[in-house]
């Protein structure tokens, strides 16, 4: 079962000619997930071949143009495209009258419904569930109500040995509460431990979006363990006060996030269109945290499902 | 001195991976208009090396999205890059409200100034005019209001022959005078034609922006002579109803257009995605006008400077 993550664009607010404005989609078993939608983030989907007809939720970090200008278009083509499923937008609360002007504006009679979902910017919050997985919001320090997003898979149920459940004979409703953790004990009172019956645990995968921010050590406690860590590097640590002062990141300050987090890679992005070359994020971060890469617009990042007891 | 033609966009309102939305760039004589700002355009800007800063106009056809949505990120990527000369926006009425709430919304504090320039849309009107060009609006039938736009490049003054200055002694005041188109008399009183006396005439050359539009025949009519002609064509000649019930053209219909008004080149474009060859268009066009290409973008059309008498 698939966990990616595309990279759509990953300038930071100037594009450039090789890399669109923020938008990124992670695939969690098959359903696909959009993060920020900036300029050109349909046309990047195109191009990546991501199924547009299977995103029904959209996460906006903050309502800054290089996360949002990507919508209007986005909409409008889901709507040219004959959608009728609801589409869910996750977004701080002004989202809303902003597409509602803008479907006034442009006349756009939308054949589908949005689900406007806001959610609180200021405090850690649980924002969707399903069977799957789970997405939280981080608190960020950025000039406007800014969240990262933690999306993390939920435990799935034991997967019981084939091999026992012939030999044993176990009766049906016992393979389910094996499958719940359970040991069997057979009529002659015999017990089989649980570890026995099943395979190991499918450990649940995770990955943090966290972009923009300002360095903030405190997020680092939010998104423990995470498998992918994406965090913005606006800037070189040459340039750490202007990071401070346009509420943005430095690579040296995302690696020590990174490591704080125990995460188990870190993804570089956002870059500032000053620096020519992403090469030197890297170097930088990898003084604090060694498993880092500078992203680019159509990478994708797996991270492989793994059995561990 | 140049006059050419950047197709930034060529795609209908459904952009693929190939084709962005409606945006062009025109350089008359090292002057750039920026014509319509579909979803992307600063980014074909940059990819296609065209000097944002040094575009100072904007001329919008109409208000549907996939002629407009690119403008908010222009507007902001200019500002961050420090502009601060005016810019001066072409459009229906509509447009400064949009923009405005654009601004509000996204906290967007513009440090340059913008001149909204509206136009009405039922009527040919002279719309903008400098030392070289002239720029007049076609009034177009589409669901809302939507004009094309003709850049004629103006009269230029007579070059006057270097050896017949020097040989017959022409005084400076007679210069001016000769090319202007007079005649020189000497003080014998011997006649030297004008033609004898100055360069063939430069051609003013010609280019009209036609889209979105259903077939108007007259639109023809006020677009004679054009050298470069781009005509939208939607649709093939089998989808003709669908062309006219959406405010649309065919091939066939850019092709009598572009016959009736004498035009030089015809450019094809804004293309539906249902085809997914675009040669067919070029040769449903050519069975009326021959000298037609499908646009790509990123396709550059230049018509030579050349002088006649």
């Amino acid at each position: 079962m698939s966990f990616s993550l595309t990279v759509l664009g990953s300038s930071s607010a100037l594009p450039t000619s090789k890399r669109f404005p923020t938008a990124q989609v992670l695939n969690v078993q098959e359903r696909f997930f959009l993060i920020d939608c900036g300029e050109g983030t349909q046309i990047q989907i195109r191009k990546f071949k991501l199924p547009l007809s299977r995103i029904h939720h959209i996460f906006i970090s903050h309502l800054h143009g290089d996360h949002v200008f990507g919508l209007f278009g986005l909409l409008s083509s889901m709507n040219l495209l004959g959608r009728n499923a609801d589409l869910t937008i996750h977004a701080h609360a002004a989202m809303e009258n902003l597409i509602r002007y803008f479907t006034t504006s442009f006349g756009t009679d939308l054949q589908f419904r949005i689900i406007f979902e806001p959610f609180p910017s200021r405090r850690q919050s649980l924002i969707y569930e399903d069977k799957m997985v789970t997405v939280e919001t981080i608190p960020l320090k950025h000039g406007i109500p800014t969240v990262g997003f933690v999306f993390r898979e939920k435990k799935r149920p034991l997967n019981i040995r084939k091999d026992s459940v012939e030999q044993l004979r176990i009766p049906y409703r016992e393979i389910v509460k094996i499958k719940e953790g359970a040991d069997f004990i057979t009529d002659e009172g015999k017990v089989y431990k649980n570890s026995e019956l099943t395979l190991p645990e499918i450990r649940p995968r995770s990955y943090a979006f966290i972009t923009d921010t300002a360095y903030q050590e405190k997020i680092a406690g939010l998104i423990q363990h995470v498998d992918l860590l994406y965090h913005e590097a606006t800037f070189l640590d040459t340039d750490r006060k202007l990071a401070r002062l346009t509420g943005h990141s430095t690579a040296l300050q995302a690696a020590g996030i990174a490591h704080k987090a125990c995460a188990g890679k870190l993804l570089l992005g956002h870059f500032s269109s000053r620096y020519k070359n992403v090469a030197a994020f890297v170097s930088e971060a990898s003084t604090v945290f060694e498993n880092t890469v500078a992203v680019e617009d159509g990478d994708v990042f797996q991270v492989e499902e793994t059995r561990e007891r």
